[in-house]
């Protein structure tokens, strides 16, 4: 069973990388503190020994990692709990002599070029996140237009005939390939790339280290994998993951490198760290969203709500730029594709159309109404999202292995089309052909000449476009039987979908839920009023109801109701579009999380929310600390430090450096943080005290190794270390941070989870009133701690 | 020459408050650091007997605390001195042992039900804020009606006879009265009200207590003096004021209470403090741009553009929601006015019309177009701030007295009605009365019959239906030379109009001067190119030009895009405006300050902005703290408080409290910090041990005693001490902030810098290795340091 954490999990690959999560011992609170300093002197030689055989390029395989761990075989998977493996990005510069040095030697025209850099990189994210975008769309198009042509001409020739069954295989097999490359994909190649990847994003936003999240194998699996699906006419849309492939660019081009294509630019080395990283990936989001729905302020909320802790107006600038050239260049390329060059009217991969304001303008009296749809968007997204958490835990228990999920892939592809075969073939819902062939793919089927069958539109359209047609079609069009049907099963083929190993995003078809059953709604409400004026269109309300549905199902506000009034290109609906996601929000919550936080939740995924509980203010660092803390001394002997490191288990990725009194008598007082992956690069490159004594000659070690290991430091395992080398010392001074942030210990939790999500912070050293290390705070000590229905409740840390 | 300072500068009744900066000595970095305690033992007895006589309720005129502080009589006013007389706002939580406990005590539904009236006081925030926009909207559009109506009979009535001068004197005279009445409120009852009221609440956001900002007096003046400058024909608009009025009801209804009034309702007691102040302050700053602009994201964002540090969602969200409310409600209000109740497509009080789509596009080709205006727009804005600087300096040297102030904004009147009349005489512009009389003012003039004269009808209207009618009006409506002149007259006009003793703003001049130029601009275009089949349309290149001279003034880039997104209330042309905007502030900004920091500086607040300076590294809290530091013991005597808050010209507001070893000879450790405000609470009620003691009934001071008397705590002189309660003992344990943020003193300025920023502090207290007092950290601190020509220089600390 130790393949559900492993191929389930967004993580399972993980432990590659060999660095463990900080090992917070369970046991803290109750215990007095004290400082503790585990310095085992040499007694695990034997473990160096068997170790340091291990070649620096191997790469250990997991299967061996865990038996190495001994972690459990079975764990109870439920959302109460905190998983230990995932890493904090460290937002907080490393402000030691090395870095010091360097920002001290730069000109003001130095800072001036990285500010430039700056500004060039996030042009280029753009760039390239709108070509992507464009790339995507184009494929799913031209494709999509040769699938329907094949199929047509089967299902024109197999009408009369009466052999549509013939029809309907033909339809069930295309979509089913297509479906089975996507799955196959990303089950295979990269199990990180499914879904929309924006519950991936937002924790990277939020600062937890995702592995594999960003890398170019992950952008290529997405792509590729979203073509399938949305071509394999599965109840998904492409605009989700767009998100994540903005994120994966933004980490590329600004990293000047990229692992998969072992390639190294030596370009933009400034930016290899965490934090201008970071900046760079929200700049990336922000574009993607951008680019999915032509909203760059939207793209830019959309970050900020999910990933800013600290606003920074030059990075909210940067990112808007990066949004802004994003869309721009998307708008520009399709429109050279559909051959109007020039027109950049356009902007995004959905377009809402145009809502002209004569047509469907609102009054107050509607207001009501449309609070009543955000009630109904609220409830229908708390029961997709209660339906789809269910679906997730039954996913996580049986259905783990890749073939099995591939499998389901393509069960789901075969019954979609199934479905859709059928309501097309039952519904007699024909309507005429607009005199200008507004349509794009009609299918006549039963129809008389002339006419088309709008639930075969419906189903055959590209979501995108059934959504427009929803919004905009003339009233009429839609039967109001077909448009029920259509949401029945629409929706519970979107909620079977979301969390397949496939690519693809939940926006669309929540919109589509909503859409079809808003213009219902619209309907039903024109024909109870007899007068009719304003009640004719019910595109408005098919607007709102999409709104209200993609609010009850994701719960965004802010940024959502920007992405929707930019995707419609008119304001006047702002208003009650905030409305009606307030509504849905409320509404929602009473039961039930937003899709995004359940996934999160279920993986465990230690998440910090913006503030800490509320009743939470009995609490002090004291108890949340962890503790007792391992030190390091300013000149430590290096057999130490791989003891240490060894050590993963209890010890965290940051350790406290003491300096001892003069006297050996005095207690130890906290002068310096140091890092796992700068020790780790210390041993690599033997910056022993003892050898530089003997090797004059020695290169001093500059900040440009440690850029280079970034972020992929090899595991302790894999350095080799010398019985002799053991008894040199390492001289931490020049490495360390010497100005980490501290708390007191009678801190009150609040302000500690202030301090830390304020300054995303990876590690927060608490202090007792002489300075001396007490305890440590990270990332999980904070997130443990929730409001749940008894109160303040504390989630369980465990090792999946 | 003390009336310089006195009734040019913001803060001119400031010292009421009888509290005085901070009083960093000058010397700090060359001096080494220690730790001094100015304890001085109780020499200055007859200072306080003199003092205590001084009655408790009775306010110091300025003049005699000038005269007790011996400040300098004449101080040069330039921009780089920072003032000390600003105080900071606290944005941190003072956690002590009563905070802790109310929120320990408090339950969940207590957390949910201060969230629930955080709502209600944003809703209500916003609806006063959208009926403020609305009075003013009707009584200047009233009165405006009634002042046409009569000069336009009048001018009828002599046209032909040839007696106009008689009309001009006329509409002189009206003007100039409505002017005086509006500066004579602002310079006698409230010089705060002057201006627009953005840089000051840009100040205030950003931390900076700026005295009398927010009261209600300052809200009648500014409502009524912005009736009287629009109404009086001046070049401004009534846009900026709402801004602050939204701040100033923003500050009252959270306080629950008015100083002005002198009225306490007793509600909303939780919120008075500066957290929880300020965050209602960026609502109600937000609520004014969305009744200004119709534009509630462009007033989120510019809540966050200039006031954020933390961004907090929740935060963000009641934001949003005051912004909502308040547009929602101006136009309900105005539509049931406008005679078409119910119509909710009109949301704020410049509406720049519906830019159609199709007549409208523009293509790539244009965006250079766009950039080369972008770039006019810069260079026009850094002309207009660099007059406005100019003759800020002069007002400042020889514009102090109100009268003479009074006398220069009739003076302005008058010289802007001549003008006008003039332009208006000797232009020949007639053009042809619509069919459906679009215009509502039209004059004939000398034109024929059926014809009016376009001139008088661009300076008759109020400015805002002027940028609309350039936006919108056909091709041919307006003449080139008579644009030519217009923007020409407009831009001196309205830069000398600036600064004035009058509540105004300066949003509407600047987009009529770029919407003037625009057009002419698209005019040109079109009269060049031949084929002039996209270019016929010179409206959308008045909407650019607006944008550009806008963006070339006051230097917003991201609130501004989206606020003039969505006052066109069409997305479409997000992407140019973003670009223009862009270009106008790099060109700006390489020759000078936008208009409003122009006005922070020449006030010397003391303002921090996003960063550090870039080349700052090699400073650290060592040189930039400022030390000594009083510090006061755990249990100090009350004499001692005394005397050390009397001393005013060299202490803090904060003070570190410290604890002595048990024998006496070991360091003092720092323990906490208490503010001045809260010894002078604990002062005034006699908190005394020895009381404690012997009168045992005695009421515990509870927080209420410090929510009552924020946030005008009275100055120490005011409060009777005797000689025998010199000799009593204070103990402050359970009133200081425990757990005070700290650094360790070779912490580096933008490491420094980032904390303060980000948690929004007053006093950051640097400690040594054995955690002892070294320093204070405050806001003047940081803000001296800035990137001039010659790399980081340091501001001047002045008095002023």
């Amino acid at each position: 069973m130790a393949n559900i954490t492993k191929k389930v999990s967004w993580s399972s690959r993980a432990d590659e990388s060999g660095i463990t999560g900080e090992g917070t011992p369970l046991l803290n609170g109750s215990e007095q503190p004290r400082l503790s300093r585990q310095l085992s002197g040499g007694g695990r030689i034997f473990q160096i020994g068997r170790l340091s055989t291990v070649d620096l390029e191997e790469e250990i395989s997991s299967e061996e990692q865990d038996s190495l761990r001994g972690r459990p075989k079975e764990i109870p998977h439920n959302e109460k709990l905190l998983s230990l493996k995932f890493e904090s990005l460290d937002y907080d510069n490393i402000e030691n002599q090395l870095f010091l040095e360097e920002e001290r030697r730069m000109s003001y025209m130095g800072f001036r070029c990285l500010e430039i850099s700056r500004w060039v990189v996030c042009g280029l994210i753009g760039f390239l996140t709108g070509l992507i975008a464009c790339f995507i769309d184009i494929v799913v198009e031209e494709m999509a237009g040769i699938k329907y042509r094949v199929v047509k001409e089967n299902i024109d020739k197999f009408t009369e005939v009466g052999g549509l069954s013939i029809s309907l295989i033909l339809w069930v097999v295309i979509n089913s390939v297509f479906v089975m490359v996507g799955a196959i994909l990303v089950a295979c190649f990269e199990p990180i790339a499914a879904g929309s990847g924006i519950p991936q994003i937002k924790c990277y936003l939020n600062g937890v280290k995702i592995p594999r999240v960003v890398r170019l194998k992950t952008l290529l699996v997405k792509v590729f994998g979203v073509i399938c699906s949305v071509v394999g006419g599965l109840a998904v849309g492409k605009e989700g993951p767009m998100i994540h492939s903005g994120a994966v660019v933004a980490a590329g081009v600004s990293q000047g490198r990229s692992t998969t294509l072992k390639k190294d630019l030596k370009m933009f080395e400034y930016f290899r760290r965490d934090t201008e990283k970071r900046d760079f990936v929200s700049a990336g989001a922000a574009a993607g969203v951008s680019a999915a729905f032509g909203a760059p302020v939207g793209g830019v909320l959309f970050s900020l709500e999910e990933g800013a802790s600290f606003w920074n107006q030059m990075l909210t600038w940067r990112i808007f730029f990066a949004s802004m050239i994003s869309t721009f260049t998307l708008n520009f390329f399709l429109s050279i594709y559909h051959k109007n060059p020039g027109d950049l009217s356009n902007p995004g991969l959905i377009n809402f159309g145009r809502f002209q304001n004569d047509s469907v303008a609102y009054n107050l009296y509607e207001i009501p109404l449309f609070i009543i749809m955000g009630a109904i968007g609220g409830l229908l997204g708390a029961l997709f999202n209660k339906l789809n958490y269910w679906l997730t835990i039954f996913r996580i228990r049986y259905v783990h292995r890749p073939a099995l999920q591939v499998i389901e892939a393509m069960l789901v592809a075969a019954v979609t089309t199934t479905v859709s075969f059928t309501m097309i073939y039952f519904s007699n819902d024909c309507q005429p052909l607009g005199p200008e062939h507004t349509e794009e793919y009609p299918l006549q089927l039963f129809c008389a000449d002339g006419e088309y069958n709008s639930m075969a539109t419906a189903f055959f359209n590209t979501p995108e476009k059934s959504v427009r047609s929803l919004f905009h079609n003339q009233p009429g069009t839609y039967n109001p039987l077909t448009l029920g049907l259509f949401t029945l099963t629409y929706f519970f083929l979107a909620c079977w979908t979301y969390g397949l190993v496939v690519s693809a995003g939940v926006f669309i078809p929540s919109l589509l839920i909503g859409a079809a059953w808003g213009r219902l709604f619209g309907i039903l409400l024109a024909s109870i009023t007899s007068t009719g004026s304003i009640w004719t269109d019910p595109g408005k309300y098919a607007l709102i109801g999409a709104a209200a549905q993609l609010g009850g199902i994701v719960r965004m506000t802010l940024s959502l109701t920007v992405i929707m009034v930019e995707a419609t290109g008119n304001v006047t609906y702002g208003l009650p579009i905030m409305l009606v996601l307030m509504t849905a929000k409320i509404v929602g919550d009473y039961f039930v999380e937003g899709l995004y936080d359940i996934h999160i939740k279920l993986q465990s995924v230690p998440f910090l929310h913006w503030d800490a509980p509320a009743t939470s203010h009995w609490l002090t660092a004291r108890e949340v600390m962890s503790s007792p803390v391992t030190c390091l001394n300013r000149i430590e002997k290096v057999g130490t430090i791989v003891d240490v490191l060894s050590n993963t288990s209890t010890n965290h990725n940051g350790f406290p450096v003491v300096t001892q009194g003069a006297g050996g008598e005095e207690p130890a007082k906290l002068c310096g943080l140091i890092l796992r992956s700068q020790l780790i690069v210390l041993l690599k490159h033997k910056v022993f005290v003892e050898l530089a004594r003997s090797r004059l000659s020695l290169r001093k070690l500059q900040l440009k190794d440690f850029r280079d290991a970034y972020p992929r430091f090899p595991p302790i395992q894999s350095i080799h270390v010398s019985q002799d080398e053991r008894e040199c010392m390492m001289d931490l001074n020049e490495f360390m941070n010497a100005t980490p942030y501290t708390v007191p210990q009678d801190t009150s939790l609040p302000r500690v989870f202030k301090l830390f999500r304020a300054l995303g912070l990876r590690h927060l050293v608490v202090v007792d009133d002489e300075n001396r290390v007490v305890g440590l705070v990270t990332r999980k000590d904070l997130a443990r701690y929730h409001l749940g229905k008894h109160g303040l409740e504390e989630l369980q840390l465990a090792q999946t």
